[in-house]
């Protein structure tokens, strides 16, 4: 019988994005999910839907009544569902995954947390391409945050053309589409440290990379933006590092058709993709440039979905449900239908 | 056999959503969809898209090896899809149809038009609601805009209680997603001209309408908002109001939950709607509020796909395949599952 | 000797503009500048300005130090200023004048408080126009916030055509330009209640007044827009309103060519205005029509700067140094140098 | 008797800017002012600001009326303003320039031309610290853009610590604040091209450095920043970075407290500089760090001022009016009271 997982968070941007992911898989099982600060619309849309389809809510002792109000049964207590769990993925908001880690200690469950808690919170830093063996039985593992995943798998991309050092200057998007509360309106807000905590956590995944980043926040919602310059070992044309982005699965190589990122949102509409997600990091060719040993690339990322495939293999990893990294990338890739071409 | 219907334009923002919605009917059938504007990246995605679902593709004559180099074999020229076809839907920008329409007088072909048009373009103004049966074996017949369209619906709703008077302040998005060349970035921009071009363009499908509409445009690419102001012969109630809003299809009761532009397309992109469309009305209870005869209300309109199903309508009246109106929109929202609620 | 003014949170938004504008007043004098909350850069920039020109900064015991960082001497400490003070300009952020409000009691000191302060923190709101004379003597008056202030000039202007009804949609930035955390960066949020608190601010100053605000929040810095709809019990002509509006002080009749909110404040940029700063109302001619007795308006607010002029009337009230209302105006105008015209 | 200089484009965004910073300077005079394109509000405003302090406008024959309808009566047409002049300051958009050009060269006139004009409208591209020499007597000179003259400037504070390579990352404004009609709204716009012109046009200034940028455009309108990395001969601290920076004038190094692009506008309101005018580099000290050999260092520009004071001494140099660089910038910066430092 597949393990079953927990969602605590399950709800939210991330939370709700992994349990459909889950559910799609063939080697693991949704035990249910649980979501402690949701207001009553989440537990009647989000909620409301996963309890169509036959998923199990779990909420707190003095929230089952709100989750009775929106007509939907809890199957138990979050506490109950964390003892009962083969493993948890904890995608709560940045800071709470670090206050519920004693709950887990205590349960004795294998856990996942995610890129917003501190690095504190668990001895491996986990990335698909990186360190997939890295994770297998550990009892907490963090799944990288979105920008840092990206840079990974860039870096991964160009691994073997020699990176000696990569320069990175990373544009933020100001809040999610539905985090209204979020600024700026119209400014550009840089990081006033150097490096940004990025470069930092892309160490944690791989170790010897000579990497600093910059970051700025600007006033959207859809992508970040980044914009490298790596220092090679060997001389590569600008052909050979576009083909390398093009055999690297979860990177796409765009056209300057979808140049930007409204863009980049229109054609994962026009694809039909459930919220637009888009969980590969998209490369634009135009921006693409080599000058002797330096190379330039500037690509999209979505922050809501790219993390999304790499949760799913953190659970192959630390329940040790699939050995082989190449193994289970291919098969969360298919089952999310995650691409590395635009085309049919 | 079903009636063909040929799409010019059939690849922008209207003509895309119109195309798939026919093959959702059961009772009509695509011809073909033509575009003369596309970039080759249009025929990439969505073109290549409708291609690999066998969706017949017309081009223009000097514009067939564009098409072939993206590696879709044209069906034949956008003459001969015109020719061809028993109904052209002229889903091209603003202004266009105009230009085309000697092409559609010459074939002596049964056309619509879109919202953008100029009035002078054909003699009906189309509402489902309003006047259906106006179109009845018409040449040609112009469904009225995104902003337009949502009045006739919630005037339509508030219909029995006796509508005297509609002041409506229109607050429009500045452009759609994909168009990154529209401001403002960091504005409000009244239009110097009362009333704005919809209460004109409500009172062609609602002509002993007393309505005056104010439009301003904010930096904004989700959705439209409207706030309306109405004076009715009845004194209702806000409940009976809500409730005539709940009974009437296209038109969904939120709460305050979904209580943004945001957040609205949040929850369609949580129910995994096709690019988060949204052809229903959304009204907020919250801003629904009667003080002696008049009644104020407050709307969001999603400006990309509200006026799809008025299409569909639009097709069935002009080419008689439905002589009931409140036949053809049930066939029309079954088809496309539109909605009168937000839950399950 | 003119009565001395203490400001209380006198380096903030309001603060630092009602400072200056005393300054620039013959019949009232700063005594000093007190700020609780401001970090080292305000005291720097706002404060060390300030100071360089001779006004006393006051500060918290605890904050002194700060102060001298910053190589300003504070005179004393804020309860010093307080009890020094004839009156006291309360120009906190909303909610914490309330709090304050002890401090001013036991001191038994005259206190203006602002907008954002709930209406129970004074006897007396106060504008300019409608209700001078109420605010003489009073201990406690609010100055009310800036959207009522526009309101009530507008009333005002259009009162001697018997103003029956107002229906008002108010269009409002999402933050000042500084409040780089407010959003909403891309949605348009209504207000869920009907009707907002500016109508009943409003009355508070014009009890009589038939009026009903509903109210949204957009993602702009620059300015708010009112869209109006007035029922009057004369019938006058689109030239008859604007001539009123021309004849009224602290409004000004624009054109179409500076005809949305950043081509007024490119305007007041070219005209050399501190801060680019518009107390005035400006409205928009093309936006003024007159159907049946109904007119319709549209203007601009300037949040920052639109209350600066009813503090100092509002201070000659309370301290009975004016005794008559429109030489209190006068005054305030010639001194701040407030228009009616757009020419020179 | 002080040369005499037109402005042709005289009203708008650089224009007006140029023309009031020429007529604080003591060694050279206005002649007037034309504009061909500026509608009837620019006519007033501007234009009607100018004419009141006593400077020349001078027309197109066809536009004399409009200037008079304006109560303005031109001086002349603007043909005779270009062969009266000693110089010609062209301030017209992108594009214009060029194509007035063969004017300028009938009349034998000196003319300076904007960054936004191709690079073949002049022989010689200009800023104050590089190549001052290199425009005196010429007669076409054209003074970079508002991203190419902050580049420069930066260069040369690090010019002693021997710049070998630089690699920049400009994150663009979308448009000015009163260009209502450019965006995006809600996107990130990468260049696809590298390097972007704005390296090109660095060299043109500093013919040896080895520089590459990129350049993206976001949803602003206040200031455009650049994030850099410099790998330098020199092992340097951040300290000495700092304090370069602090010793160049037309350079402020900032606090964390005005860490963004709004509170540095927010700052210059404060200042009561006119039009909130940030002719100076902004550099953030909290963005400078060195790693080895490679220094980062991230700074905000303003788009609408920054060129103004190289306008200035470019005329100084074109006319011979004034031999050594640096007294033509102190004298520049005297005048327009340019700092070096934030504090009074």
């Amino acid at each position: 019988m597949p393990p079953k997982i927990f969602l605590v968070g399950g709800l939210g941007t991330i939370g709700k994005r992994v349990t459909e992911a889950i559910r799609k898989q063939n080697d693991m099982d949704i035990l249910g999910v649980g979501d402690i600060k949701r207001s009553r619309s989440f537990v009647n849309y989000t909620g409301q839907q996963l309890a169509s389809e036959g998923v199990d809510l779990y909420a707190l002792p003095d929230k089952m009544d709100l989750f009775r109000e929106a007509e939907i049964d809890p199957t138990g207590t979050i506490q109950e569902g964390i003892e009962k769990a083969d493993l948890v993925v904890d995608a709560t908001p940045g800071g709470i995954g670090e206050k519920n880690k004693p709950k887990y200690e205590k349960a004795g469950v294998k856990t996942l947390f995610q890129g917003g808690e501190s690095a504190s919170v668990a001895e491996v830093a986990f990335n698909s391409f990186w360190n997939y063996d890295d994770a297998k039985g550990a009892q907490f593992v963090q799944v990288v945050s979105c920008n840092t995943t990206a840079l990974c798998r860039i870096v991964y991309a160009l691994k073997e053309f020699g990176v000696k050092r990569v320069r990175g200057v990373l544009v933020r998007r100001g809040g999610d589409p539905r985090q209204v509360n979020r600024g700026p309106i119209n400014a550009i807000i840089p990081k006033h440290h150097i490096p940004s905590h990025h470069a930092e956590d892309v160490k944690r995944c791989i170790p010897d990379l000579n990497i600093t980043t910059v970051a700025l926040k600007v006033p959207t919602t859809l992508m970040h933006v980044h914009s490298l310059n790596l220092s090679l070992e060997e001389r590569v044309t600008e052909g050979e590092i576009i083909e390398q982005m093009e055999d690297t699965t979860r990177i796409i190589v765009a056209t300057e058709d979808i140049g930007n990122t409204a863009q980049i949102v229109e054609w994962a509409r026009d694809m039909g993709r459930k919220r637009y997600d888009v969980p590969e990091v998209i490369v634009w060719p135009g921006t693409v440039k080599v000058e002797g040993n330096e190379a330039f690339i500037s690509y999209a990322v979505h922050q809501e979905s790219i993390v999304v495939p790499e949760n799913i293999d953190a659970i192959r990893s630390v329940l040790e449900i699939e050995e082989d990294r190449d193994k289970s990338i291919k098969k969360t890739d298919n089952a999310l239908n995650i691409r590395d071409k635009l085309t049919f």
